[in-house]
C-alpha cells in the first residue's frame, strides 16, 4: 500500500459493539453505501457493526443547522450500509476518538446525530456517558417465548420497541438464532428486541438480547437502557414519582454498562469504550470493492 | 494512542479466509495464546480466523533449522491462540505480505512452516500458488446427510479428513450451523471436514462446506484440494494414471481457488491474496485483554 492513495481508519468497540471509525472532518472522502458494507465485511474489510464517519456537523448538508450547538457530527451508518439515526454505543465510541485526537477532553461534550443533538460526558476514569432519551411504557399483557418455555415480558420503548422478560437462567433464552415468538401480534407489528433478564445483586441485573433483524449480539444500547427501566418497575422504583434517581448495573455479554434513570425521565447510560488500533486502508482496495 | 507503544500489524484474507498479520522479523513480540485470541476477537479486538506471525526462520527456535531453505518462517496460531501446522489461504496471504513489504517479489518462494517448507509461487497477474501436499482416498462408502437428505460421499484425507458429497443444490446443505452426521462413525472418529458440491460446468464446480469446530465458512484450502481430487475422480481423470494434469476451478463462498492435480500426486492451490489494511495496535490494550 506503500504508493497508493491511503484512507485514515480505527477500530473501536463499546461492550464489544464494535465500530470502523473514519476520521474526515471536512467531509471530503466518499462513503456510498457498497464502501461501508465492504469495510463493515468482518472477512472480506475490517469488520464491524457499523461505521462512524467523523465529520465537522459545518460540513456536512445534514448536521450543518446543529453546528452551533455541536461541533462534531456522527455520521453513523449500519454494517449493511444503509443509514441509521443513533447508537449509543456508537456514541460513546466516537466521543473516546475525538478525545484521543486531541479534539475535546474530559467533561462534557455535544454531538450532532441525526436523532438529534446527545449530550455526552468523558469522566476521568475513561467512562463515557451518553443522554439516550426517555422511555415510554405501553400498557398491556405481552408473553415471549423460547422453546416450550414462556414468560411474561414488559413492553418498553426506548424510540424502538423492547419486550423484557424476567427469567431464572438466560441459558433458558436458547440459541437466540430466531426472533423468539411474541404475543399479541399487534403488539409488535414490526418485530421486538426481545431482552432476558436475571438478577445478580441489588440493582445489578444481567441479560441477553435478540436484536432485531440482527440475532443474539454482544451488546445493545437501548435494550440495556429498557432493561433497567423495566427493572425499576419492578422492583417499585419511579424517578418521576420519588423524585430520586433509579441507578442499575446491567451486564450485557460483551461487558458492563450503568444506567441512570433521572426524575425528569431522562436516562444515561454509562459504559467503557474502546480504541483498539489504528492505520490505513488501501483505497484501491475499496475502490475494487465497490465495483 | 500517539504517545504509547505500538505494535504494527495488517488484516488481509484469501478467499475470505481472513487474518491479522504482525510482522515481527527478528521475532521480538511476545504472542502468548490469550494475546493471540484478544487481537482474532471480532468485535472486542481486529478480528481473523487466525493470525500470520511474520519472522525470520534463523530468528525462531522452530524453525532454524529449516532457515537455509526458507528465509521466512509463518508461526501460523489459529483465531483461538492454539497453534497450527498450515494454512493454505494463510501461506498466500504471508507471501502477499512480504512481496508488499518488499522482501520479495514475483516468482518463486520457500516459506516455512510448522508442516515443513512450502513451494510457493506469486504470478504476474497477482495470484499465488501454493503446494498443498498430496491426497489420500482411503477405501469404503461413507454416508452423509442433513435432516431427510442423504448422500454417498467420497473420503479425501488432505492431512486432515474431508467426506465430499455431490448433491443437486448446495442450498440442500441446510443451515450447516451442526456437523452434518456421517456413517460409518469408524470412518472420521475424530470428526470430520463436509463438502458439499455442485457442477457449474466443464472443470468446475462450486461448493459449501462445514469445517470440523468452525461452523461453515467462507473458504477452506484443503477442502477445495479434497474437492478437486474427488471430482477428478469421478470424472475418471487419475494424473497418475494419464500422466496429464488435472485442473479444477472450484468456487468457494468467498471467492474462486484454481487447483490442480499433478501426475506426481502434489497438489497445488491457485487463488486470491489480499491486503486489506495496516496500522498499529495500541499495546497497553492488548497487555490488559491478556490480564
Amino acid at each position: 500500500m506503500s504508493t497508493r492513495t491511503r484512507i485514515a481508519f480505527l477500530k473501536g468497540h463499546g461492550t464489544e459493539n464494535d465500530f470502523v471509525i473514519i476520521p474526515d472532518p471536512e467531509n471530503t472522502t466518499d462513503l456510498p453505501p457498497a464502501a461501508v458494507a465492504a469495510l463493515c465485511d468482518r472477512r472480506a474489510g475490517i469488520g464491524g457493526d457499523g461505521l462512524l464517519h467523523v465529520v465537522r456537523s459545518a460540513a456536512h448538508p445534514e448536521a450543518r443547522h446543529m453546528a452551533p450547538e455541536a461541533e462534531w457530527f456522527m455520521d453513523y451508518r449500519n454494517g449493511d450500509g444503509s443509514i441509521a439515526e443513533m447508537c449509543g454505543n456508537g456514541v460513546r465510541v466516537f466521543a473516546r476518538y475525538l478525545q484521543h485526537a486531541g479534539y475535546v477532553t474530559e467533561g462534557d461534550l455535544a454531538v450532532a446525530t441525526r436523532g438529534g443533538v446527545k449530550s455526552v460526558h468523558i469522566d476521568k476514569a475513561g467512562d463515557i456517558t451518553v443522554g439516550m432519551g426517555r422511555a415510554l411504557l405501553p400498557e398491556g399483557d405481552v408473553t415471549v417465548s423460547v422453546g416450550e418455555r414462556s414468560w411474561p415480558a414488559r413492553n418498553v420503548n426506548m424510540g424502538n420497541p423492547h419486550a423484557v422478560a424476567f427469567v431464572d437462567d438466560l441459558a433458558h433464552a436458547g440459541d437466540l438464532y430466531s426472533p423468539p415468538p411474541f404475543s399479541p401480534a399487534a403488539t409488535y407489528p414490526d418485530g421486538v428486541n426481545v431482552e432476558f433478564v436475571v438478577d445478580r445483586g441489588p440493582g445489578h441485573v444481567a441479560l441477553r438480547v435478540h436484536e432485531r433483524g440482527a440475532g443474539e449480539t454482544r451488546s445493545c444500547g437501548t435494550g440495556a437502557c429498557a432493561v433497567a427501566v423495566a427493572t425499576a418497575r419492578r422492583d417499585g422504583a419511579d424517578p418521576a414519582v420519588t423524585g430520586a434517581p433509579a441507578t442499575y448495573t446491567v451486564d450485557v455479554p460483551g461487558g458492563t454498562l450503568v444506567i441512570t434513570e433521572r426524575p425528569d425521565g431522562e436516562i444515561e447510560m454509562t459504559g467503557p469504550a474502546v480504541l483498539v488500533a489504528e492505520g490505513e486502508i488501501d483505497a484501491e482496495w475499496l475502490e475494487r470493492s465497490v465495483r
